[in-house]
């Protein structure tokens, strides 16, 4: 077998969790499986890297910033490397240039083209553990990128996909996927299974187990991932495409407390004005989620979208500068106090009561929605930050504890 | 003009010096000229690193060991960037990959064969200031390899020599060559110019002020260096073919305080004896220093050497091991209380007196000679270590105060 075993920065985070890691890859290899490891940076040492820069240069080059970070992981591959060669067991370690980890020149936030596969194959022909960093790449002129937060995890898969990987077992330090955050519903209990597109629905919602680039990858190559801890081994949590629906209506409830949302008020009616509000933010690479539009007064019409609460301020530069010309509105409303409270799961599609179900639950905690937005296997509810706790309960016990 | 600047780690230690550093760049840029800079590793973070993964594994693989120091320069170079960014000066940082760096795979210890300008001339050509790692380089496999301790000096010097530069400045932290240490003979002073060869003896003997391969390839390539201070604009020592000579016997005066010597006693004396020994260190990549050969008792012969204290136990494990076959001998002795003292100086070659005059001045001081070694230029003593700073006052008040 193959394996691709990838771990967070805090699975790595000192001397003794090094060599935790160590020996858990040691064990798949001893069984006679080749093993690649993935590894993000050492405990906060990005944090701290993007503090030195900062103090620098407080908006410093996005290239350079690149350049910078991506010694994170080196210094956890390298480490790696020795800890398994202090237990006797042969590995290298790799970095983006070394495996050709090609993506395009989006500085911080760029996405994986190719990958080498010839000079990991060799190594693990020769039976080495294959240390590769993760979240890094190089663009077409040899520059380093990398891939944005969370982004080892799709470096993990797309090497699980290229090297035709058995299995990618993705590492973290809770037991795998929830049916909620088990810090706000201490009821909230683990899922065995779940598809894609649940998991890309809480990934993009922010529940934290796993970056949803790497979902998506997963999903068009048929990656079959299984979320874990790096503290026990328990058996933690399968995503695939045909997970079994445990006669669940939704695999779980989540929430996002980094958005905000953007109010366009009194935009004349005609075609072409929303496409042009959002190819200006997507010039600018900023991702739009919840979209609604209404009809506004004197003929006019509104648009309302929510942004991740990072990208406020850019946002509403982009459109200021455009207000005189293809943007004509009479006023940009920012509301930044929104939560998203949102219940995903593929056993919804054919059940039509699920979203007055969420509606009644939050009716019953006497929390007002401000917008409603649903697509096949999740319905988002968005509402005032300093209820979303509450909500979360509320949701989870309605679904899953009172099933 | 195309200068190239190397800056070393005390140069870039903290926040204060990278701007102090990148200040200096720019100066030189705003005049038209093409800069290109080489960076150490910021203060004490090589020696960092390594301590960090001797923590994980005292014997850790040479070629993870240069994977991980080489994060190091890295660091420097996008901060550097980023200062110059916030000076609102253009410039690019490149590690070894970048510029295919090429070297030999002797990890730790790796030597420069081949660097690509490509990308180089293609910055500089839009007129960005190009900041380069220094110390480090990748062989043919695409790993990782460093040039050993003050490698950075030998990378500024090779670019010097690829891209035909003007000028070649090595900065540190003292005002250039002196004609000893000033912390130990108070009166000692600056030289304006020097030699490539005395440069190589001063350097090659610890001097401290430039690595001595970076030496060789500036004379072998023809590379006008200065050796200058980063905290004043005084004007430094030049290093070339054809320095004045001051009407001087000797340019300086030296010592190596790390040096042991290790005697072996009672060799056969047949054909091929010395051979064998040292093709038996030499294949330890152990490098030998001053070798004296002497008569034995009853027909055998006698071979003593000098090499590095670090080198010792490996050169006598080395020699054991081939005791019984190759290096049948009475016995190894080991003395680890060892200093050299030479004096230097290219004026020497038509003077016959000046190992006289130095003899003469050790034994006023009353220090015993231990081994003497001569080549065209220089002139070994090796005293017992206690009496170095002794020595090397003695020897510098007779040639350079009392000339």
């Amino acid at each position: 077998m193959l394996i691709v075993k990838k771990f967070g920065g805090t699975s790595v985070a000192n001397k003794e969790r090094i060599f935790n890691v160590a020996r858990r890859c040691i064990e798949d290899y001893q069984k006679g499986n080749d093993v690649v490891v993935v590894l993000s940076a050492m405990g906060k040492s990005t944090d701290e890297l993007i503090a030195k820069a900062k103090d620098i240069n407080p908006n410093p080059p996005k290239r350079e910033l690149d350049m910078l970070v991506s010694v994170g992981e080196q210094i956890s591959v390298s480490l790696m490397s020795m800890a398994m060669a202090s237990l006797g067991v042969p590995s290298i370690s790799l970095n983006a240039f070394q495996v050709a980890m090609h993506t395009t020149s989006d500085y911080t936030n760029a996405r994986l083209k190719t990958i080498d596969t010839e000079r990991i194959r060799n190594e693990l022909d020769s039976r080495r553990i294959v240390i590769i960093t993760g979240f890094q790449g190089i663009d077409k002129m040899d520059n380093v990128t990398t891939l944005g937060r969370g982004g080892s995890d799709t470096t993990a898969v797309a090497l699980a996909a290229v090297l035709k990987a058995d299995m990618c077992e993705i590492y973290t330090d809770v037991d795998g996927v929830f049916t909620a955050d088990p810090r706000i519903c201490a009821n909230a209990r683990k899922l065995d299974e779940i598809t894609y597109d649940e998991m890309l629905e809480l990934a993009s919602l922010g529940a934290g187990v796993l970056h949803n680039r790497s979902v998506e990858m997963a999903k068009k190559y048929g990656v079959q991932l299984v979320v874990r801890s790096s503290l026990n081994t328990n058996e933690g949590t399968i995503v695939k495409e045909d997970a079994k629906m445990e006669k669940m209506l939704i695999s779980g409830v989540a929430c996002d407390k980094k958005t905000a949302c953007i109010a366009v008020i009194g935009l004349q009616d005609q075609p072409g004005v929303a496409f042009k509000l959002f190819n200006h933010l997507a010039n600018h690479n900023i991702n739009v989620d919840v979209i609604l539009q209404s009809v506004g007064r004197d003929g006019t019409k509104d648009i309302s979208f929510t942004v991740d609460e990072d990208n406020v301020e850019e946002a509403v530069a982009v459109m200021e500068r455009h207000r005189q010309t293809s943007l004509i509105c009479d006023k940009i409303d920012v509301d930044r106090n929104i939560a998203k409270v949102s219940v995903v799961g593929a056993g919804m599609t054919s059940n039509a009561g699920v979203a007055a179900k969420m509606f009644e639950a939050l009716y019953d905690a006497g929390i007002n929605i401000k917008m409603i937005s649903t697509s096949e296997i999740k319905i988002t509810a968005l509402i005032d930050r300093k209820y979303v706790d509450e909500a979360m309960r509320a949701v989870h016990d309605k679904f899953i504890v009172n099933r």
